[in-house]
């Protein structure tokens, strides 16, 4: 199966969902990218439809937004 | 493992949203919960800290808020 995409930034709902997400679907059926360590990931996950952090990304290409931690303009600074 | 539960009220952000979470996590691990036709678990809803639907509780307690269907109160209605 293509893998999800979870994408936050090291925000302490991030972290939560992060363990949750994790816990759900096993961490071998996402990848993690965050988006403050990796700003040049942000590009993509605005084309993938991200529009806030924590945010997954499924195999199928919708977009679960997950509780809120940031906006995705917040990130970018 | 202790079942998930997703409450979710119909609205096409639900629909979409369990479609997700059923895919992902399997259907054998989720309880769903349709609150508008259901409304009596309404109360459970609440204590267990979900606001808005759809929204995935998880096995250690947990509330995932996902996307924005309509808030818990809209549902009251």
């Amino acid at each position: 199966m293509k893998k999800s995409i979870f994408y936050h930034a090291g925000c302490p709902v991030c972290i939560s969902a992060e363990h949750d997400i994790i816990s759900l679907i096993g961490l071998e059926n996402v990848e993690i990218i965050h988006l403050g360590n990796d700003k040049n990931k942000i590009e993509d996950a605005e084309k993938a439809g991200v529009m806030s952090v924590p945010a997954l990304v499924t195999p199928n290409g919708n977009v679960l937004h997950i509780n809120f931690g940031a906006s995705i303009e917040d990130v970018k600074n």
